[in-house]
């Protein structure tokens, strides 16, 4: 990263306060700004950094702007918040993407690789995979036979993609992520647990993005599928048969349990765990740790072990801190009581 | 997958009614029926599907059939589920498994490679490493010095099995999950934390199945010991030196603390934690999210955090949930004291 | 491992008493002790087994020994249990390190080896990455652009260090373990979640170990940071912009969320979730399963989710679990208070 004031004023249409040859080779959170690096100001609370920060190019909402010189060189732009994600958007897309297949890949004769396709060295493609337009597949993944990957996906390190399993457009799958792993289904016997077979896929539609050393299971037959635009952060387990609609977000180290169908625009919280074979509707929001082990209906807010409604908790948990004291009270009554009984 | 009504009824010993030629090439659950596969109907509350269906072919308990014709071709058998379950078995090995080295594996010469065997591209095994007959090491996995791999079994793309490690026979270990790295064991000192030496191993006996993520640390001393038939979901936390007897079910993300000694035939629920050094009997059930932290006898079921018995976690739950109304209650004696102390 | 009784006497400077020839070949836990192995005893209540062990040869503390002869050979020292520690970790040395680059790695031309140095094969090493002398690199490992890695350090089999990540000197990364992945940061529109770019790094300082499958997220600007010696386990979760202090241990299955700050020696337990944006201070314990919600002082102990006082949960806990008969009670003040009012 090397840009000039005048570079990045260029790019974001924003009014130069200062020199405009300062040159940023990085980028700092403005709490800890560092020379020659780049930060943003948006709001009225961090403008004392405009004095102080060693910043040398910050870009600024231009209502903070109340002097005519600084000491770092300012960028005023009507929304300083917008403009630096303006900004970070276009630095990313010009760091292009990678292309090409790497000495050192195996990739099957009947594998089928679009254009402008990235393979990197020790990916292993197996038979009859196709892997979309511009995606970009990095080292040491892992495509199983018969796997669909759509166009402009990125796929990383070290992830693992199983036979037959469906990766729409646009998706990103973290480092050490598997999709398509069998299904944790058992037959109790006499002598033991006998494995059921898991011959289903999974279905991974446009835009969703998961995060690293996920576990997303196959299903028993028929689909587990994870809906489009859907956010899924780092370590989450998706049970086999589960069905996720669109647009959900699901924080680090949650699970879902197999059969479970979740609506869309919820939001799941980290470490949540729900149980299989309920139904989540849509716009609901599980809190952090909460275990879910009944269906919920729309736009509801639960919390606790097992969930109830959000509010019900924390005023439970309220008086549940409380009980110490809730059981000195009732002692007291109960001595109270004996007392008139023995007047 | 290409069948026709008649081979598959010939496979389950199965009456046909239909068309014995309608060729299937896909399995649907029968919720999602698709035109060109089959399904199967086994309880009473799903034959409105007969027809309704769009699957070609349907396995029907014989009991459940009313009519003489329906629109998919059935195959009546005496017990569908039963019959399905055989069927999805056979399909199975019907695939096959897969045999030979691949090239660009990389086997140290000391390694011993036993008939039938097939180790994938990018797999390392290093010296003195034994793999058993008929075992399936895909791609992309790490074997460490002197390991022994039993037969049959089938190691998933990206596991690693660190050194000394012993694996029976008929074990299947799924993608990224690490056996035998480190134990947490760590002394304090004034200056900070000084690492104990991991310098025992893992066992993991026959007919093991351990899912995808998990890590399964080698003992301080000793062997870490998953027993026989033991089955192992995602995401799994097993700590250096814990015993897990035969035949146990651990749901995904479930956790296990270390020199933990835990019995036969337990099951234990997503999202559980055990604290390290206690014991847990036979035929214990732990409820999802649970933190055990005091041994457990044989045949208890239990729930919460920390664990209590399951009914009792359940009635103190309810009056959780009602404490605002309970406090209310109070509120009131106390006020009714009052006004009769003051009359 | 192969010694006598004389040599392992003279690393620990201990007294023999019996056979000086005998030989061991590897080490057992006391309770499970085999002829030929190794243990140690340093604690009375283990001392009947210098009586009934089958290891050939026993570390055992001085102050033990209560007869001439016993059955297996002793070495006689002050703290059996320190003297083991130091044998282990002499032993640990003696095993060497891996140094030279294997055949079939991947490494650009850019990138920096330093002397001794062990790359194992089907590693990638992108451009401009550094490794300092004596690291080790163990087989598929992924090493972004620009990475810079210390002296000393060892990183497993299959662990993905995103580029500009940076790791001190002496640092332990176990297999699997992704750090610098994407941060989970999208901001919501009508049409669903935009990524917000991830341009930040990992810094992870000197002597820190973080174990197997664990997700270090990259800041969205700036840097994510783990300080000096501290100690993480298995499969945890360290989202974005999130800063650690020295010395902290935290245990397998917790998950810390984004740009939360913590000091120093910490001990934070198994499954614990730390919401984003709040500061936990020095020297503090989280029990295990724990959600912590609201900043924490120096030294304090927490427990329950939400977290409050260690004690006070505890005894709120006693009152939880009593919650049944707490409402009998309130139910005969009520009866009682009604007949007084009927009398």
């Amino acid at each position: 990263m090397e840009f000039t004031a005048s570079q990045i004023a260029s790019f974001i249409d924003g009014k130069i306060i200062g020199d405009e040859t300062a040159l940023i080779t990085g980028v700092s959170p403005i709490e800890n700004g560092e020379s020659g690096h780049l930060s943003f100001i948006a709001q009225d609370r961090f403008s004392h950094y405009l004095d102080t920060s060693k910043c040398s190019v910050i870009i600024v909402s231009e209502n903070l702007v109340a002097k005519d010189t600084y000491n770092p060189t300012l960028i005023a732009v009507k929304d300083a918040y917008l403009s630096f994600q303006v900004l970070m958007n276009l630095y990313q897309e010009m760091q292009g993407r990678k292309q090409g297949i790497e000495d050192g890949s195996s990739i099957h004769e009947t594998a089928i690789i679009s254009d402008n396709v990235y393979v990197g060295a020790f990916t292993y493609v197996s038979e009859k995979a196709k892997i979309g337009e511009g995606t970009q597949i990095y080292p040491q993944v892992y495509i199983g036979k018969g796997v669909k990957i759509g166009k402009n996906c990125k796929i990383d390190s070290g992830a693992r993609i199983y036979d037959y399993c469906i990766i729409g457009d646009n998706c990103v799958i973290h480092s050490n992520t598997v999709i398509g792993g069998d299904g944790f289904g058992f037959q109790p016997t006499a002598e033991g647990f006998k494995k059921i077979p898991q011959l289903g896929n999974v279905i991974i539609e446009d835009d969703v993005e998961i995060g690293s050393n996920c576990s997303i299971d196959r299903a028993t037959i028929g689909s587990t599928i994870i809906g489009k635009g859907t956010k899924i952060d780092n370590l989450i387990q998706i049970a086999h048969n589960v069905k996720i609609g669109q647009n959900n977000v699901i924080a680090a180290q949650a699970g879902i349990a197999g059969s479970t169908t979740i609506g869309d625009w919820n939001q799941i919280g980290g470490q949540v765990g729900v149980v299989g074979h309920i139904k989540i509707g849509n716009q609901v929001k599980i809190q952090a740790q909460s275990g879910v082990n009944s269906s919920v209906s729309d736009r509801e807010t639960i919390y606790g072990s097992p969930a109830i409604s959000y509010n019900d908790y924390l005023r439970s948990y309220v008086h549940f801190r409380n009980l110490p004291e809730v059981v000195k009270r009732i002692n007291n009554l109960e001595n109270n009581s004996k007392d008139k009984t023995n007047e």
